[in-house]
């Protein structure tokens, strides 16, 4: 399509309405035999097809209004089952202020939940992925290694003590979209660039680093506690865990370093919290610096679980 | 959703936009075991999952803007194969003028295309399926039975003389929406509710009844000559291919009588032609009238064949 407002490959999609109005689209699809983990209830899965297709709008700044659903049905699936999906995804619509509007359904081996969410915004007020530029501050709306130490318990049966277990694996089972902070924050014309973190980080932090011709310097590595503890009872790396882990999903983004305090308020009078955890570089790598030492961060992404 | 422009249920999803506009989106799924037949391949798939989307704008008379495609690859298929499915969607968005503007690809066992339109409409100006009245006349934009003749052929390997072979082979392998006809008689405001008729004719016969509290009287069936020819040869049951064949995409309308010419005009201005079959009832049954008699028509539809 000519004259694209984001470009092909960003989160999202866009096309003009004229009047400087975008309308703004995004489609993803959840199957079950790969991103539906032991012990997740077909309601959780349906309201993680809605959520994981909210994060990428929150990324972007964007208010989702209506959600259209294409069902693909297992031929077995009970009439209950198909009510629990209906209510999970009912339940993801209304926790971030959406309607699903429609839909259709047909069948097919794995249980397949495609979801497509619409939105509006003003035209160059949609976060891309390009904007960074060496200097700005690289930010975080939470912690990491929380749904990957969650799928280690239940998909690997990892054992975990009780107050550490409840947090992983609800990480897992009930994920939450940073909406409210990334439309916090899309207000505030602070941030240059953003992704969801939804690959992992260090996919996350190419992607960024990629589009926008920079690279990363990350000095603190946002470990979540939950997930320290569980690395050093079970003896686990909590950097693997931190950095290629992934359906997590925080929001990834950098900011200009004058308008950091006004950005932080934001997302803090959001609920939220942003955390500050490198800097954008001229250099084009990706590096962690631990104890004084830098390391290369790999390209390398989460792809999901097979069972 | 409060005061949704297009009830739930009907072939598109539509909001408001404010200033008289509306968003109009659409959703549906195919799967390559349920809705790919043997000898399609890949490209005519995958185009044939923009073409079953794109009839639904045109039975609602909504010119289509942009595409979004969720792709669920199964594992073995080669580079080329996905090449080939994206060239395929690529090509159904170009014939009807619109443009794939992105998506998400994942894994599933079940080649499976989601596809998600947009497009806008002007408020009140789309078709529904609840407009007819008793005495609305009820016409359709082509003959049926072609593509439940050809599925015959494909699937049961059926012996059909060539000269009829390759026309309901290509129904199958290359359906085509009905989109200038839908655009062209939305613009005459003398459709009164509108259908494509994907499920069957009986089906959407069925299906507009319902949704406008009325009935039909089905007097003349638009069997496709080949269609006709074939069942002779191969003792079928013409009338049964007619209405309960499938994956056809013909538009099923009912006109203002008053305006059956303009309407006929602007489909034939389109490039197609305009088959008066019946007549809408204020008896709530749908019948077929042969001979004199007359036989109810079951509300039985195409659901999709089985590899």
């Amino acid at each position: 399509m000519p004259r694209m407002p984001v470009p092909f490959g960003d989160d999202v999609s866009a096309l003009n309405l004229g009047r400087g109005k975008l309308a703004v689209l995004k489609t993803d699809m959840l199957v079950a035999r790969t991103d539906v983990p032991p012990k997740m209830t077909l309601w959780q899965a349906a309201r993680k097809a809605v959520v994981m297709n909210i994060s990428d709008f929150a990324a972007k700044g964007v208010k989702p209004k209506a959600i259209l659903v294409s069902l693909g049905l297992p031929r077995d699936l009970s009439e209950e089952g198909v009510q629990e999906i209906a209510d999970g995804l009912n339940a993801g619509a209304r926790e971030y202020g959406a309607y699903v509007i429609g839909g259709d359904t047909g069948e097919s081996s794995d249980l397949t939940i495609s979801i497509s969410l619409f939105g509006t915004a003003e035209e160059g007020e949609v976060l891309l992925r390009s904007g960074a530029r060496p200097g700005d501050l690289l930010a975080v709306t939470g912690r990491f290694g929380k749904t990957a130490a969650g799928l280690r318990i239940l998909v690997d049966n990892l054992e975990a003590p009780d107050e550490i277990r409840g947090t992983l694996v609800e990480s897992v089972l009930m994920p939450r979209a940073r909406l409210e902070e990334g439309l916090a924050l899309s207000r505030t014309k602070a941030v240059t660039a953003a992704i969801d973190s939804s690959d992992g980080l260090a996919w996350s932090l190419h992607e960024i680093a990629s589009a926008s011709n920079i690279g990363f310097l990350i000095q603190k590595l946002p470990t979540a506690n939950e997930t320290a503890r569980l690395c050093k009872i079970s003896n686990l790396d909590p950097t693997d865990l931190t950095l290629y882990g992934g359906e997590e999903y925080e929001l990834v983004l950098t900011i200009k370093p004058k308008l950091w305090n006004k950005a932080e308020k934001a997302v803090n009078r959001a609920g939220g919290t942003l955390l500050q955890i490198g800097k954008a570089t001229a250099e084009k790598r990706v590096l962690l610096e631990t104890k004084g030492r830098r390391h290369t961060i790999e390209p390398r992404g989460y792809e999901h679980f097979r069972t």
